[in-house]
């Protein structure tokens, strides 16, 4: 047994916690740059509220609404020139997972300046950023609970996480009522995104106790939770499990990584801008199909958390959720073509040649390309 | 459910990591304080070599090697003195509990300076300390894992911790190669120490899902792992477990406490400085029985991990273990008298409120008083 693990998170957990915000964002700062997106915090009025209660505790605000599904970098870059320009000291990163990846990207890039893709693909490394207060909306990326902010370079459609324990959040408020504005359709594909990161990080070849101790919770409660929220979106208890699924799954991607699902999915949404539990649940099947070998024995235990037996049943289990969540998609269906293929796995084996290499099973690029053609 | 979790913990484990002990120092400061006791690591080389190994990346050393078990707040001021007047920048706590706990709070001491007292009974408070390096070579308090010094006032007998976030060690390295020198008998107790930590956190009021998934985690690792190395210490895959769960235990009572099983042995070794682990096996299979009905669900699961049924055969799973251990010890022979339980349960609600108020059952003075003279 042989392990190093180092993640400072600091979780503020419970329904109502995000009253608080202004509190623990003066502890903080004084001028806080509010990253989110242009719509559902707005409707639901969690902006307007936010600022309301930091102003009401004294800090200044600064917002920016300019980030997108699948942020971009430059997306990175105009927000992180907002912040310097106005004099920012924090970062309040409010929404879903692009709002809380953008504001962990927008936190570093203000202090560090320069090429953000020097610092993604480990050519410059730096463990300054402006501490970051992250409000997740969603309960899928677990972005609130690790060092990871996923972006995509629009010259090269690369979509690539910058990794490093400055843009751990200073502090992270998980509110279950946050997420009850959720479309149906948006939880079922985040809620499947927050399983996966648990099931990925599980059979990772850097697997740990610590990691797999908590990724087997982490599927667990996923498992159990999802499908009863899909049916009935007021079921508290459930909520609380789910969104502690997704901040889990968050926190052992960190430390133990992702595997090939991730790894290749990230090419896909780079290229087509799908939405990425889709994406994830176009793929699973036919890879975990191929997986299976490499780990017999952890996706006995998957399985048996899913309902099923053993590592025999484990993709009949997932095909199941996949149905019940009504997510038995192709990545067809997502406009991806078979004169895609080669682009995906070539790209796939250049942006996540760390999360293939986590695999049980180390696929060949031709291994990689059957897999995605299956998948369409 | 609704929780705030807290505990930068930066952990190294593995056979032979205290080798890379140099390297990691130099992250840490220039000039280091090795505070250790003034035996086991001369005896066995490990002092001599940390030196050589600091002294190899550049650090100046000073040697603090005072430390007695149940450590004093006095000796706690006479190796800040030291550090301060050496101009030491870090700590590095080498040995048992007690080194790693008298380390920590030297670490405090050298910078807060004043009657440490008023900070341990939260008169006070303060966020700042030196940078600590922990290496610990028994598995038993887990300090290297959590932000708590337990030290024993001589003017008072108060055993009593100082707890906060600046003593948690910046960095630990666990190396079960380091604790394969202890005696039998010393194994035997520190094991039980770390089993009783999980335990403690797991029943407590305060537990919460973090804590309650690394708890059972370490009931397992340490209930499975300790009847093995009594019998057979070069059972290297047991030490590698021992060691997690002694970690672990740690980490677990951070957040969640400790119940009244600690909170009732304190007053026992602050007043006649006995064996921790012989304390609260004296104390166990009492307080336990009074205990059950408090969380029977949990003294449940518990008593499966110790090879039990359910809640109702608990105490007799632990009256096993101790009997395998050796450890099938009463407060009588650790010269604990009639005439001392007033003092005992007086000083028990003085210096254990908290501990106490977390228990799954609050005992009144009597029921304390009871369960002490049950115990000699």
């Amino acid at each position: 047994m042989e392990f190093q693990y180092y993640l400072p998170v600091n979780l503020v957990f419970g329904r109502g916690k995000s009253e608080i915000i202004g509190e623990k964002a003066k502890e903080l700062g004084k001028h806080a740059l509010i990253v989110t997106g242009g719509k559902s915090t707005k409707s639901s009025g969690l902006l307007e509220k936010t600022e309301e209660l930091l102003k009401n505790n004294g800090l200044s605000v600064t917002i920016f609404d300019k980030v997108t599904p699948n942020p971009l970098t430059t997306t990175v870059y105009e927000g992180a020139e907002l912040a310097v320009a106005n004099g920012c000291d924090m970062v309040i990163a409010l929404g879903g997972g692009s709002s809380i990846d953008a504001g962990k990207g927008i936190a570093f890039q203000a202090v560090n300046g320069g090429d953000i893709n020097e610092y993604i693909y480990g050519r410059k490394s730096s463990n300054k950023a402006l501490p970051i207060l992250a409000i997740p909306t969603t309960c899928g990326t677990g972005s609130e609970g690790n060092g990871f902010a996923v972006m995509t370079n629009p010259e090269t459609s690369d979509k690539k996480s910058l990794r490093c324990s400055a843009i751990v959040p200073a502090c992270s408020i998980i509110d279950p009522l946050l997420m009850m504005t959720m479309p149906k359709e948006v939880l079922a594909s985040v809620g499947f995104d927050a399983l996966c990161h648990n099931m990925d990080a599980y059979i990772s070849s850097i697997a740990q106790p610590l990691t797999d101790m908590m990724a087997l919770e982490g599927v667990r409660l996923a498992a159990s939770s999802l499908p009863i929220l899909y049916e009935d979106c007021e079921n508290f208890d459930s909520w609380d499990s789910l969104c502690l699924a997704s901040t889990l799954g968050g926190m052992v991607i960190n430390t133990a990584g992702v595997t090939a699902l991730h790894g290749m999915e990230h090419p896909v949404s780079g290229l087509k801008d799908v939405v990425h539990g889709k994406g994830l649940a176009a793929l699973a099947p036919h890879l975990y199909e191929a997986s299976i070998r490499g780990r017999t024995d952890k996706f006995a235990k998957l399985s048996v958390l899913l309902g099923g037996q053993n590592e025999r049943d484990f993709t009949d289990r997932i095909r199941l959720l996949l149905k019940k969540l009504n997510l038995a998609v192709t990545l067809g269906e997502m406009g991806v073509e078979e004169k895609d293929v080669d682009w995906l796995a070539e790209n796939c084996l250049k942006v996540s040649a760390p999360s293939m290499a986590n695999h049980p099973v180390v696929f060949s690029l031709e291994e990689i390309k059957n897999i995605y053609r299956k998948s369409i």
